[in-house]
């Protein structure tokens, strides 16, 4: 069985790794010639919607998937009609692409985001600012991750410099919500309609890029998450792993963005889970049972950005396990990760800082 | 960093999807065309003596290792007549080649075996047998796994047919030993010097072929089993992973022989050891820190020979971790082992049996 990735990146690196002992084999998509996934799958290069090496990838793969979600839409259609089958399905690709359709379909469903307006010129950006309040973030409707196609908007004057900032493209201006801690929660559903939810991550930030996930057990607000992506999951009558980020105030949820794909704070999952968030993904699309998503023990991660720790000092760590991607170095890149496993709490904490130290995170 | 590896085998297929998270790129060295490790490494197709693609390897590979003991040692000392770096050493990989200078070597060092005796021809073996009694158990010195190059000796009327039939090569003879249980134990040694020991395993062989393994824990042997294996380690001058199978008669352990590489029993070390024995061989070779070597519940390997299981029943039992090594099935050859992880003893007992009568073993 040969399974199609759309972007050779860490993520699908990832997903390739743990797939080999399930029996699979890979192929990925991939524009740059030296992408992360090379030396362990098949590698077509070129762009995503160049219909030749779709058609290859649509041959030899027997189920396709992605790896991220910013891949033209066009891409999976025209695989789609050469009789490839693609998962995660369509419409959540589209849905997740278009930040205004995903938070309208968040409070179709009762589920709660921050105060957001739709924002196509400067005119109604002026206007939206009365409903979304002061201070705000103007966001590029499509596109855009890690913080980038993003402005923030603390006073009148941001206004137009925000609106030039993002290229005066469709957007979204969402008013800035107080939240008590960031949240992630990951699921994955068969094609039989089986989910299985892992804990939820609290997840801290640093220049709109994720530094830190800490797996949370027995969370008081893990019911909540599980129903809303639960919710998420069966509307969109969703196959693979769906991760959904979150602010917490008090005891509600807001929702800030689903991604249809495997995600950065589920990473710790490899380590820390009976069956990671890679393996699931897999078996939700070849229609097989779903692994086990309970914690072993603590579990965190830790990025690596921009530059490479001192490898031997992080593996002297007896809890720290090195996920590294093989990337060049470059700041403020994604180039590996730590897990961070430990059976007792003050070893857990300990570990976290030790390796926070070594990282530079 | 690249890491040559002799052999391209379900060994070395683990040792590739351990060493991607630490950075590592491989190659291997393999006369089958299609050996399982040639989609997650470089294949160099040939033989292992063939001068041209070891020339190719040492210039390739930064650090050299193999992934079994019958790869010729004229191929090792070319290699390193090259420059090249290749361990476990070059005397660990000569000695388990070899029945007779092993368990030589063994009772030189106090550690106790079967009684044996050398045999290079009909009569040696008449003779023998007064000492080593029956039944015994006829052995060519060099080559044979899985039971293969042995005869086993009833009767003083097996000695011709046994002598024939392992084709009149330097054999060694050994005495039967009645014993309790048959376990094994794993180590690791960095360069450094520094050692890590997982728990002992218990297995149960069929036909001279490996069939379940099961991790104790705290088990009164585990102290003999770690203090042989170590004074092996440090003997030797060893580094990487070395394999003991042993024999236990109450509270004595009798050593049947050492494999100089990941082994076949230490395969649940990928789900149910903190570090796995492939990712500790990798660190041991490249003098990282070691990992840790702790189980973390209780842990077993089911061997899947010949004949894939239902994957989707395998798959139902929450505990069961799946590794195929995308080999054809052929009577008797290990195509894939599947790992059970429990946290409950009950469970534990539950699910090994389920994947036994899964996988016909």
């Amino acid at each position: 069985m040969v399974i199609g990735i759309l972007g050779g990146g860490q993520l699908a690196r990832m997903l390739a790794l743990a797939g080999y002992p399930l029996g699979l084999r890979f192929i990925v998509l991939d524009p740059s010639p030296d992408c992360c996934s090379s030396d362990v799958a098949e590698h077509l290069c070129g762009e995503y919607d160049d219909i030749v090496l779709l058609e290859q990838l649509a041959q030899y793969a027997d189920i396709i998937t992605y790896e991220f979600e910013n891949i033209p839409t066009v891409a999976v259609e025209y695989l789609q009609q050469n009789n490839a089958i693609v998962f995660p399905p369509l419409n959540a690709l589209a849905i997740a692409q278009d930040r205004l359709n995903e938070k309208t379909m968040f409070n179709d469903l009762g589920i709660k985001t921050a105060p957001f307006a739709a924002v196509d010129n400067l005119e109604q950006l002026r206007q939206a600012m009365a409903t979304v309040g002061w201070p705000a973030v103007l966001k590029t409707r499509t596109q855009g991750y890690d913080g980038k196609g993003q402005a923030i908007l603390r006073t009148p004057n941001d206004l137009a410099d925000g609106w030039e900032s993002i290229g005066r493209v469709p957007a979204i201006v969402e008013g800035f919500v107080k939240f008590d801690r960031e949240i992630s929660v990951i699921a994955a559903r068969a094609k039989s309609g089986q989910t299985a939810c892992y804990p939820v991550a609290e997840n801290t930030h640093k220049d709109g890029i994720l530094r830190l996930s800490i797996a949370q057990t027995d969370d008081p607000i893990q019911a909540l998450a599980e129903r809303y992506i639960t919710q998420l999951l069966n509307k969109l009558n969703y196959v693979g792993v769906l991760a959904l980020e979150l602010f917490q105030q008090g005891d509600e949820l807001l929702v800030n963005e689903c991604a249809p794909r495997v995600h950065n704070s589920g990473h710790w999952t490899s380590d820390g889970a009976d069956v990671s968030q890679f393996e699931n993904h897999l078996r939700a699309i070849l229609d097989l049972p779903l692994g086990s998503t309970d914690i072993k023990n603590h579990a965190a991660m830790v990025n690596i950005l921009g530059k490479y720790p001192n490898i031997r000092a992080v593996l002297e760590n007896k809890d720290a396990h090195l996920h590294l991607y093989d990337k060049e170095e470059r700041a403020g890149r994604k180039i590996g990760h730590i897990n961070i496993c430990s059976k007792h709490r003050d070893d857990f904490h300990e570990t976290i800082r030790k390796v926070q130290t070594l990282t530079n995170s």
